[in-house]
């Protein structure tokens, strides 16, 4: 690439502009890995996306960097390109904790493991994909023990604030003990409430294809861009590609169309983040989503402030109707009644928004303890059985693809990202907290289905900030004050119990 | 990577993988990039692919590579690293002949003008298209100097041979000028013959997952390994990919199921020959496909020597019965008059294998003189219809989207690359001609619907073999002697007037 750069910050600009087109390469391929390829295409695949990680280490950890950020901090910057420099040295200081062969190790490690376990998990096969878990708990084991001697973190906080900065252990700690106090309470006020409700199920089987049409149009519904992203299958959601070419994924059950329309509304909550990122930015870190917590605030916007809020139901009816047909157990109050379920269950990704905070709790025990080297990966059936029962009364022994073979997380690597399901949450509830102190009448232009004040705030607020603040400064200008647990019990008790 | 080379030979053999691991998520991207992206990701797809386009190219001409390449020769090889030694000498040179700019800037202009293409075409538009196709021809040319420059062979040989490695305009000269003599003739001829013939058109139309299905079964019955590898849908059919996981395309047409269904079992000759390359070479040059000329000989065994061999009908019959009911057009022997009707028409790929080399002839005369500067882009559609009535009778005025638009290729800046497709009809007819006289029985047990021969012996002589030989000495081991179009023409006179 020619080089004319005449200061140290267009220079930075111009290598994270480099790296952003490789991440685009990589991002592509392993959509693909998980989306489309099939079973003798991954030892190529993940031998070439390690070579890729590696190369991209390379580039991160280039020497001239340290100078290059050291220069540029005393050029003449705007307030954004200011906020740009200090997000390059945050990905500089995270490139330079790890060395290349452990990155290229665990690119292969979460690799195989993940490719695994996609055939390891519908045979229920502990035995098989603890094999290759053994190797990512150790691979992450030594690099959460590389980022704590370079950072002065603990162990699972060096893991953790690779996904939601500045967030601790003792944070995490201080929220989920008072959830742990109140939540079990909850659960059971708002079933014995639920107890006396009649609700018809929906009467299937429902055909994929007819699925993939209304979640086609959900998401039309909720405001995605088609020119710029599209929906496919993979084993387990998820909504990767680029900033300009998002793709989304679920997967489809003919007994039951809810888990996939709720997961794609939940999934486009993540895409519409992406997709209206700061686009003058795309390519340099201040144009990236600021964190995983917030990203997850996003998508829990949408599948439950949104998805579950009392005046959404009359807008999913006439997609239902038009793609499924007529049922009883279509009509509005009775579609709320079922999304507004609140029911213990195995699957975290079925969960609904006032259990889902146990199945976090959970992992996020498990994990820590894991990485801290309190457990090994054998102990962890028996530990999900325990906290499984003690948090939800439900039995999980020898259910091992109901239970921790369920999530892609562990086999692919990424400890220390659970807990930003239930921030997201949190924030999620902050942030339509304050919309409704700007917006009054926030509810009733829902209940006339205008969802635009609902994506325009969030645009304004969130989307197209991109990290050019650091989390609790984003969320003190989005909401008036930082991360407040209250506004998410205030949400549940208000749907719930009011 | 770590480098534990012990010699010069074994440090290039690293250097390869590596190009080998960057080289399949540049094929994947690619791939994504036609059959999957939508519209708004085709800016950041182009950037990241000349970005990738031009670190290879960095990497393949890194400066120590010219003393390993010498030291590698005096150190101790047997013979298929020797071979291996010698492709690697070939891409070197290719490589340092275009700077990095130049491979840059040709992978921006051809993604570009392909991706305006996919609407330019439908649209009639090429006013629009000849915008961009400007910069690729100016592109090329540039290429094709600098390559001459280097390898001291004429501009469009110099083209050439990067697809055909050793074919010179003079031997197509030679060769198509020997076409041009008798093809109009035989053309004449097999029509006057054919009209006396009633064939039945199957009746449409034919829902396109009916057809995806039968396209598939067809690629069993082709021995498509599909777990290593798949089908999808692009504007233009190509079979792209990595050798460990192959990617097919086609393109549906409601009214007609042959197009799709031929195209596909052409795909597969191509898919079979990557999925085939010597294994424990992967990644090496030594296991790639030995030129386009050979890669387009195994398409047109699949989809001519076999596909319209007079047993093979009755092979389709019973797959097109259960993907598309009963018909009477399907009856075999009416079904291969279908299969074999020879008919001058505006596709070159839907084109039969009488009429398909004039489509050839047309486009090499053409390109040749584009790249040698004696034409320029506004004069193509001119020429191409002046020449599509001097060959096929056929009138294209104003239609450009049959006409000179109909194919990817110039637009994805391939010059020089035409004239393999006729030589692989010819290379695919000698090898017919020398398996006949391997195994006399040949034709009974494709009769017998038992094609293991074929492939049993395309697979030793074609495939397993990689690019060990050059392409010469691979012909005239496979068939005994070098390139000679007398079979050609002795198998469409065998096939079409016996």
């Amino acid at each position: 690439m020619s080089n004319a750069a005449t200061s140290a910050y267009e220079d930075l600009q111009q290598r994270h502009r480099r790296l952003h087109h490789l991440a685009h390469l990589q991002a592509i391929a392993s959509w693909d890995q998980s989306a489309n390829m099939p079973a003798k295409g991954n030892e190529a695949r993940s031998l070439a996306l390690a070579e890729m990680g590696g190369l991209m280490h390379q580039l991160a950890t280039e020497p001239a960097l340290k100078e290059l950020l050291a220069r540029a901090e005393g050029e003449a910057l705007d307030e954004a390109q200011r906020a740009n420099l200090r997000e390059m040295g945050r990905v500089w200081r995270a490139s330079n904790a790890l060395p290349q062969s452990l990155v290229e190790a665990k690119s292969l490690a979460n690799s195989r493991c993940e490719h695994a376990w996609r055939e390891q998990r519908p045979a229920n096969d502990w035995a098989g994909y603890v094999e290759n878990l053994r190797e990512v708990v150790r691979l992450a084991r030594e690099e959460a023990r590389l980022l704590a001697e370079s950072s002065g973190l603990s162990l699972y906080d060096a893991l953790m604030d690779q996904y939601e900065p500045g967030m601790r252990a003792t944070e995490v700690d201080r929220v989920f003990g008072d959830l742990r106090q109140w939540l079990p309470g909850l659960i059971r006020e708002v079933r014995a409430r639920q107890q006396s409700e009649t609700t018809l199920q929906p009467q299937g089987p429902f055909a994929k294809e007819a699925q993939r049409a209304l979640g086609l149009d959900a998401m039309r519904l909720m405001g995605f861009d088609f020119e710029a992203g599209r929906l496919d299958e993979s084993a387990h959601p998820f909504c990767g590609g680029v900033p300009e070419d998002v793709r989304m994924t679920t997967r489809y059950r003919e007994d039951s169309f809810l888990p996939s329309l709720m997961g794609v509304i939940h999934e486009t909550g993540h895409g519409r983040y992406e997709q209206n990122l700061p686009r003058e930015w795309l390519g340099q870190p201040l144009a990236a989503a600021r964190s995983m917590g917030l990203h997850e605030s996003q998508s829990l916007s949408f599948e439950m402030q949104l998805g579950s809020h009392p005046a959404f139901a009359a807008l999913l009816q006439p997609l239902l109707v038009k793609h499924l047909g007529e049922q009883p157990a279509f009509e509005a109050a009775n579609l709320h009644r079922l999304l507004t379920r609140v029911s213990p269950g195995y699957i975290r990704v079925d969960a609904d928004e006032v259990t889902y905070p146990a199945h976090i709790i959970l992992r996020y025990e498990i994990e820590r303890a894991l990485i801290e080297g309190q457990i090994e990966c054998e102990d962890i059936p028996a530990l999900w059985d325990a906290k499984m029962m003690e948090l939800l009364g439900l039995d999980t022994r020898g259910n091992y693809k109901d239970g921790c073979m369920q999530d892609v997380h562990w086999g692919a690597g990424l400890f220390g990202y659970f807990p930003c399901y239930t921030l997201g949450a949190m924030y999620a509830a902050q942030f339509f907290a304050s919309m409704r102190r700007t917006l009054p009448d926030l509810d009733a232009r829902i209940a006339a289905g205008d969802l635009a004040p609902v994506f325009g705030w969030l645009n304004e607020n969130i989307w197209s900030q991109g990290s050019r603040w650091t989390t609790p400064e984003l969320v003190r200008r989005a909401s008036g004050e930082t991360l407040n647990p209250a506004h998410f019990r205030a949400h549940l008790q208000a749907r719930y119990l009011a």
